[in-house]
């Protein structure tokens, strides 16, 4: 076992990834140390990558007293158990978690579809996939409705889920020429106010530096000049 | 409210759902009487499955004293922690529910898309969705190990997750003509074990049936004669 290993508490990461930063926000959430690796991707995968997420070979991986534990919204609800004092990330009440897991899931089935697919295109697809996107926004826009925060008065899962897309979303927008806010004005007043939360801003990457890396990726395939 | 929707539990299902099998198990292992309304899919879907699944239109649906919880793993987690006496469906430790999480989302991930890959072609095609599908359920061979069942002695959300494709697999082995027993014979004798369980044999749909509708799908969509 390397010296990293035998920390209590290891996150495996990359600076852009948003699911990265949803693991970030869950620990500062609950106060957690830990020591944090950042791994060189996509082309340069460590040995400790491979070695604790064999199956995707993919960030975030949380190892805690040398297990580890894959996939961002298992790894958020491992902590909330694992860590029960503190700020609890889930709902306690079956009904409740049970909305807040299928509304992350949500997420996670379109909303990184749909940004992808306005980062991936050009021309005519992209605008197709700039509206794609959007309803799918506004699915989420319809659900947060009048509430501050998904889950009610207070910010968990479902924010954590949506907020770590931010810096990609500021980078969508300025890429395929459109407004979230125009469209979801409720979305963006629960950013604004997600953005204030100090284990949020702390996490996200600075959009400028999602927007470059995808620019680099976009004129990398040949989708822009 | 109709009067279906005032008995305490209700589950939306179409027969041939792997999806609808899996909450059926769930539901027997708990224990749970429940009102069963089948649902005629693909086209005639009802009102009330518009109502109380109204982001996916999908069947299962559990509705629950006139609440809706959609999306079968979220389900068989609400159901386990609702009926907490009884049977135990995921395993109570943190990092052993975490284990069975992920590969519960590994095989929804992977092998309904690889199922799916084996009906939806012909030819060479097939054949390269045959080997593709094999690799994951080698995967899952090799988590399974020498374990009776994949949480170890005892069936649980990971068996519960997998074997309900049972009679899509058998399906699938006539129509790409290949042997899942040749390539996994631990997930054979696994399943021989899991089909034992009287939850498992009575919830999942007839492999002759599910065959004729497949091969009825494959004759409408050109892919056979």
């Amino acid at each position: 076992m390397s010296s990293i290993e035998q920390s209590e508490v290891v996150v495996l990461g990359w600076w852009p990834s948003m699911f990265y930063a949803r693991v970030r926000i869950a620990l500062a959430e609950k106060g957690i140390n830990y020591e944090y690796v950042e791994e060189d991707l996509p082309d340069n995968k460590s040995p400790l990558l491979l070695k604790h997420n064999p199956i995707y070979k993919k960030v975030p991986v949380l190892i805690h007293k040398g297990k580890s534990i894959c996939e961002s919204k298992i790894i958020i609800q491992y902590i909330d158990e694992t860590w029960k004092e503190g700020y609890p990330l889930l709902p306690s009440d079956p009904y409740l978690k049970s909305q807040a897991a299928f509304w992350a899931d949500y997420i996670d089935k379109h909303i990184y579809k749909g940004a992808n697919m306005v980062v991936n295109s050009k021309g005519e697809e992209m605008q197709k996939g700039v509206e794609e996107f959007l309803g799918y926004l506004k699915v989420l826009e319809r659900e947060l409705g009048e509430k501050p925060y998904f889950n009610g008065e207070s910010f968990g899962f479902v924010d954590m889920a949506l907020i770590c897309y931010y810096s990609s979303f500021v980078a969508s927008e300025i890429i395929g020429n459109f407004s979230i806010e125009k469209h979801c004005p409720k979305l963006a007043v629960w950013a604004t106010q997600c953005l204030k939360r100090e284990s949020v801003s702390k996490a996200l990457a600075d959009p400028k530096k999602v927007y470059d890396l995808l620019i680099a990726y976009r004129k990398k395939t040949g989708l822009e000049e």
